[in-house]
């Protein structure tokens, strides 16, 4: 009964974004899958984000992401900065992830904690202790049933992301402070090879999606909520 | 050489703010004190709050007291609240407290540690060991060298901040959580009470301005500040 949630994560211009809506309107479409139990309603797919995934979030991201560049003149501080990622993700958690899981939601999620320790840890140079201890604080444990790695060399994703016009503050950052944040992905898939899945991102987005819809059949079936 | 950090506390309608305000005109007009070393450059006085003491802070404190009321519909989550003080804090003491404590500054801080500890903890009942490991985080262990805690009864404070007009999403609160509030900073200020000093903010302006001054004076003394 209970819901499942899938994160997409990768460096900027892995094309997580774009992979996480066509995967929404497949899942939409096809009679795959996903009824709810034996009453057979349909469930519901749910498409979010960090942050940015509630109202508040929303004002949070415009903070983070703008900051330095728009509204206000001085840079953000790293803890603070991480700070406000956990706050997003506790609201985020609280107000629609839990929620969702327990009406049995499937959720995709545009990052989560693994996005705070590649960023905040590998890119930053953030303790990685005090990253995990604030991601247990926002999440309350809840960690995602799979997530989807975006695997993509810094240096093509960011020129992808530059491609698509104004640039924010992450994506404003330098080089080498991308190819830390690659590697931590790397290293997360390393240690967590059961609910991490690599993905080349490298290959056009057909192929990509075509990936995505392998893995996601298989891992319904094994959940026991597909219908093939 | 190095500046002090001198906080107000209280709850709502304790008149830490108008307080502030007089304590930091006084500290300007008096030629009390406070050169820096032998060179006798005259020390800064700052004058600063929280949340919104930094431009970042601004933001923060905007999505904090509105959130519910104006711009966003749902109400913050606890944690999501007590993530995003801890965020501002980080902010405020790397970009404005250290820095100025560095140069030497007197600051005047219009709540801080404390406030966290008995809005959040005593208040919101969140665990307070949580808060403590916060703060930590947010602080990198600045403390306030003197904490000025005006204490009036919750209810009466109440009153005085509602006839100030529209209230915030704190003043909003029943008067149950405020005087779980009150109990907080009475617990501090038995816990602490060589840095929290408190001051009977149920007298007159006036009076609660001169206790001020001579708790200042004294400890300006003390640390071989003064001049007197």
């Amino acid at each position: 009964m209970r819901g499942k949630l899938i994160v997409f994560e990768g460096v900027e211009g892995s094309g997580k974004t774009t992979q996480l809506q066509r995967c929404s309107q497949w899942l939409e479409a096809s009679g795959l899958l996903l009824r709810l139990g034996a009453v057979g309603t349909r469930r519901q797919i749910v498409a979010t984000r960090e942050p940015g995934g509630t109202s508040l979030g929303i004002g949070l991201r415009k903070l983070l992401l703008e900051a330095g560049i728009h509204s206000t003149p001085q840079p953000i501080e790293d803890r603070a900065e991480l700070l406000m990622y956990a706050a997003d993700r506790a609201q985020h958690v609280e107000e629609l992830l839990n929620p969702q899981l327990e009406l049995g939601a499937i959720i995709l999620c545009d990052r989560y904690t693994d996005s705070t320790v590649a960023y905040q840890g590998y890119g930053r140079g953030l303790d990685l202790k005090l990253i995990e201890q604030l991601n247990q604080i926002a999440t309350g444990g809840l960690e995602s049933d799979l997530t989807l790695w975006l695997d993509i060399e810094a240096e093509i994703g960011l020129k992808r992301a530059r491609q698509r016009g104004s640039a924010d503050r992450m994506e404003q950052a330098d080089l080498a402070f991308h190819q830390r944040v690659q590697q931590g992905f790397a290293q997360l898939a390393a240690s967590y090879p059961q609910r991490i899945v690599r993905i080349d991102a490298s290959q056009s987005e057909d192929v990509v999606h075509g990936a995505i819809q392998e893995i996601l059949s298989q891992r319904f079936r094994e959940w026991g909520l597909g219908n093939g």
